[in-house]
């Protein structure tokens, strides 16, 4: 999917860009945190999530001056629940977007410190973006701070599970908060900014909702058949740390299925909208065939 | 002050009353979780930061019901950083608001995400408040998370400071942004959900700057001169890990006499405010002569 690759190209300039701007450049004091901060932003790093802000916006005809603001504050969101999760009192990983965790370049104080000053950055972010009509921006604020307190519900299930038989409904239950929420957020930020109507957002919703499945159940399978390098942090780290995963749950054959059904069915959400839904059919097949 | 003691108390049932209600019920999954933010809130506390914004705000005539919610947000805020302030890697601390710190009580995983939680909230809890017009509730969160981002930066040189020789200049920087950023910000939220005139807002502004100041200079003394009982958190923790430090930089009664300097200095900024400031004055008082 060349198209894709462009596309996804094209949101991590646009994204980078924005980031560089919004956050202190190195030599700010305390030089420490600010260097933390970008070595996590500015690892290598899909920009998955911000691709998904602007795609389901452009499909509905936003600009991009209007998403970047919130793609960007979506990624700082993201970035922060990977250096607090990397931490050794959480999942002790060492590797991420293919270098160090920010505990392990820098140290732990470093490492929480620069995930709080990203999380109050991104609410910041939206806060103070002047191209969006004020309610707007609350309601974004107000979705995109739900979707991270179900980020650190799901985190604490998640570690409560470890070591536990894991059960399908279990399973289900820990992504859709640690992963599930804040892309389903994404695609509902898209919608909201270029203001779709409320049928829209219902599709839009499902269909975050569904490849934040896909994606997880993709990511659980990755981290048994894919290897550090590929993946950019530690593989084989579940079945090391007896996570609750789908392949545990059902076994790799059973979750390579399952994707495969939430794949059609993902697809199968967009059906009611108009226009040219290339595009978010394209990152919904990326992410069923992915292997990184 | 019998006067300021009542007002504390009526804070204290207002905003205890609030934050019950905002924070999930013990008994929501994940228990862990909610358990933690709850023994951590709910612990002594003085609620002084809702305090200042109360103050502030019925001084110019704002509603309890305008201010309640930012008042519980700032109390949120100043949890989460108790939290993450007194982690293992940061201070390493076992005891606060008179009880073990949550890291001891529960462990350190679930009080990084207690901390994350309580950080999201805050942001929800203002953004969701619909008493305030969306314009008011936008400038409380940019002020809100600019505020928290100065916290984690002012958190982050004091770590550094550690074992080096303190200089007053260096001192009062780590403090501007470690305890400073958010009674600036709660006095201020007062005045700004009253909808004070700009020069009013000067005047509240440069009252909680000082306040601030005053408030972390008799806190450095109340470490060296009071005890652990008294105190809620560990007395003499400041010398042990040779924080840097009003008493450390300019001596015990350097610092005494700096206060009472500071004391009067904070109470001459109100001059120019019409009306009733015997709150604020009292406060100011109660800030210079504290014991705990």
């Amino acid at each position: 999917m060349p198209e894709l690759e462009n596309f996804f190209n094209e949101v991590r300039n646009i994204i980078d860009l924005e980031l560089n701007r919004l956050v202190p450049t190195v030599g700010t004091q305390p030089f420490r945190l600010y260097d933390a901060i970008r070595w996590s932003l500015f690892g290598e790093g899909k920009r998955f999530r911000p691709a998904l802000v602007i795609a389901a916006g452009r499909e509905f005809g936003a600009s991009d001056k209007k998403l970047v603001h919130t793609a960007a504050a979506v990624e700082m969101i993201h970035t922060y629940s990977l250096i607090h999760d990397d931490l050794p009192a959480m999942d002790d990983d060492d590797l991420r977007r293919g270098r160090a965790t920010v505990h392990k370049k820098f140290d732990q104080a470093t490492a929480i410190l620069a995930g709080d000053a990203l999380q109050a950055m991104a609410f910041e972010t939206i806060a103070d973006d002047g191209s969006l009509d004020e309610k707007m921006r609350l309601q974004l604020i107000s979705e995109l701070s739900a979707a991270a307190g179900q980020m650190v519900a799901g985190q604490q299930l998640d570690l409560e599970a470890e070591g536990e038989k894991a059960d399908v409904k279990m399973v289900e239950r820990i992504h859709k908060g640690k992963t599930g929420a804040l892309i389903r957020f994404s695609v509902r930020a898209g919608g909201i900014i270029a203001q779709v109507s409320v049928l829209d957002l219902q599709v839009l919703t499902e269909f975050g909702e569904k490849l934040g499945l896909l994606f997880q159940i993709t990511d659980d399978i990755l981290d048994v058949t894919s290897t550090s390098a590929a993946l950019g942090k530690t593989a084989g780290k579940d079945v090391a740390s007896m996570k609750a995963t789908y392949p545990e749950a059902i076994g790799l054959d059973g979750a390579r299925a399952l994707a495969k059904q939430i794949e059609v069915e993902t697809r199968n959400v967009l059906s009611p909208l108009c226009g040219d839904k290339s595009l978010l059919h394209d990152i919904c097949k990326y992410v069923a065939t992915r292997n990184s």
